[in-house]
């Protein structure tokens, strides 16, 4: 049997019973005989609890202390889970980011993984043992600890199971699969058997919260197979994967699903003077800051000015607005931003070359009476932003007319 | 300016007020001038909350699952304080026992400094930055965190003053010193001004909680100067040394203090047969199973046959009733045992060659009707068993006797 990568979220060992339902669904992998690598977020609210005693002992903790402090979170997890395995017989041992062999480079609190040696992790498994190894982390150059940020944990199980070779790597969390969109929001949205990666990372990237992107992106570059399922439930899930499976769904579904995402703010800066450079000088102060900005757009020139406006997530919003405002002078333009935006997002391969679905989703919202603020579009996807208190009726509008609850018969 | 070595405790630390209050002292310290490595025990309870985790998953968890547990409450509390000072402007950077360079061997659990490299915390001195390392734990040979068992923090910070030959290793802790008896039970006990360590490793064995004797004989083995101080209070606290001082006292002074323990048990195997190894199969079985033996008394033989008594801590005494009632059978004996007892010893390097110091503890206690179970003497000191409820009349009585309250004029 090949080698499965196995990751757990903060919500699944969020308690001792929470860790020890965990042990059970690990020892049923282990006796069905594959060869098994796990790894764990921190407990439920351990996280918070850290960054909040952080919090009272300084106005502004550097991030190698908060990185630091935060890995401990993990390391609890996986020595606990291992204990857990190891009361019902089932051998295993911990390891910490570090004794896994994962090297990162990059800033504190946003590592990247440059390297895996996996001679420690293996050794263990020709032993027969189960590895648990600590999510998030890897150790720098320096010898430091270092937290790979968003998506951290969904990362290091990926990037283990690229290094391993492993058959697929499996991620459990509180929902059984991705959905053509969010089950609160359309009753009628359906699990997705089978997705490719590119349509799930921007999936990932619009708003679904199930996985994170990065992972997804480095499954694709890696080639590995991805579940998504459920911690508590037995169902199959939605498997991720570039595989024969999908091409041969591919040729007839379309849009694989609606998503949206309501951390949105929009930040625009109106009448300015453009010429060479413009551009740069809107972005590098944002970039500088560390803000991430999403969909840009920027108006045709007219009489030597132009509009340029941008969507931040809300956090970032106060920050970017002053930014732009300390900068609007020297264009001769204004700054103004607004708060209570959303997006939805049509997503699918399907859409490649076919211009229509772009036109299908304005009409639909058109029909709904539904104001579109901004608009972007890639290959694999078409994403309007709305104000916040219409995108619920955007998902379902639009979930009907892709007619995403009947593609599954 | 020299290196000196600060250690605080975990209810030092016990909450983000407490570590702020500790960052200030630390930052007066460095602003005296010196250069400063800090080493810090878990917060307040954290190791109790890890164990309970442990016990709810696991009913025996393996010892190096304990460990990469349990270091991580040090791990928290370095990061935070490291936050703490930088918050006040001071450099520091917090280190986990193996970026501290403590290389450890032996058993997981209670694991012994082997040896550190001190390279980096030299490299941060020389930055002029504090060093906060995490007491209580290194990594053994396979990379594996060890954590170095009862007084392990204590020893973290003697054996880094050693290490970096530094000027003093300065011990916090919720009291002002060592008193030649607990205050709490002789109110005219007086803070010793300076004690050797000798004397200070005796009266720690022997009952005196402020700290290990692990330490303390780390200290002496390599000539650290010691001095234990309130975390609270600005006293000069108690100075433990091998030097000049200490020699002009030892000349007038002989009882450093008079020490008690309640955490005592007995266990008697009478009636034996004794032979060529009997003792080695008495005591074996209690090494095999861990369990510490501290005073131990054989009577004198009587038709070949003769009576063997130990004490052990209250924790252990189960276990060990146990073991002699499986093993008495095979002597042709009897096992026994009670538990509610406790000792009181008086110690102090003048006590040496001088045997009216035991002849004079035996007539305070016989005056005082207290009735003596075993008796144990080493060149420093004299301990007496006795019913738990008479220990802290011993105390007082032998306090009195040995006029210890009038020494200092």
């Amino acid at each position: 049997m090949g080698i499965v990568v196995q990751k757990y979220g903060g919500s699944s060992v969020a308690t001792a019973d929470h860790i020890k339902a965990v042990a059970e669904r690990v020892k049923k992998a282990r006796d069905a005989g594959s060869d098994l690598v796990v790894t764990v977020s921190a407990m439920g609210k351990q996280t918070d609890r850290l960054l909040r005693l952080a919090g009272e002992v300084s106005r502004s903790p550097a991030p190698r202390e908060i990185d630091q402090l935060l890995s401990t979170g993990e390391l609890q997890s996986v020595a606990l889970l291992a204990m857990a395995l190891n009361d019902r017989g089932v051998a295993a041992t911990s390891l910490t980011g570090s004794q896994a062999g994962m090297k990162t480079e990059g800033r504190y609190g946003s590592g990247v993984i440059s390297e895996i040696r996996p001679e420690r992790l293996r050794g263990l498994l020709a032993e027969g043992q189960v590895a648990i190894v600590a999510g998030f982390q890897g150790t720098n150059s320096l010898g430091d600890v270092m937290t790979l940020g968003r998506g951290g944990s969904d990362t290091t199980a990926v990037a283990l199971a690229a290094a391993l070779d492993a058959d697929r790597c499996e991620i459990y969390t509180d929902v059984d699969g991705i959905y053509t969109a969010d089950p609160r929001i359309v009753p009628e949205a359906r699990r997705i058997t089978v997705i490719s990666p590119s349509e799930m990372a921007e999936m990932a990237w619009r708003g679904a919260k199930v996985m994170h992107p990065r992972a997804v992106e480095l499954g694709a570059l890696y080639g590995v197979e991805i579940h998504v399922k459920s911690s508590f439930g037995g169902g199959p899930g939605t498997v991720i994967t570039g595989g024969e499976d999908l091409e041969r769904l591919e040729t007839r579904e379309t849009v694989a699903g609606i998503v949206h995402d309501l951390d949105v703010a929009r930040v625009a800066l109106n009448g300015i003077r453009t010429g060479p450079g413009t551009l740069s000088r809107v972005f590098t102060p944002l970039a500088e800051r560390g803000i991430s900005v999403d969909v840009i757009v920027e108006s045709g020139m007219k009489d030597g000015r132009a509009d340029v406006a941008f969507t931040v997530r809300r956090g970032d919003f106060p920050e970017a607005r002053e930014a732009m405002e300390e900068l609007a002078p020297a264009l001769g333009g204004q700054a103004e931003g607004e708060e209570e935006l959303g997006k939805v997002s049509v997503v699918g391969t399907g859409m490649l070359n076919r211009p229509g679905y772009a036109a299908k989703m304005f009409d639909t919202l058109g029909e709904a009476g539904i104001p579109i603020r901004m608009v972007s579009t890639s290959e694999i996807q078409v994403t309007c932003v709305m104000r916040a208190e219409e995108v619920d009726g955007a998902v379902r509008r639009l979930h009907e007319s892709f007619e995403l609850e009947e593609r599954d018969v």
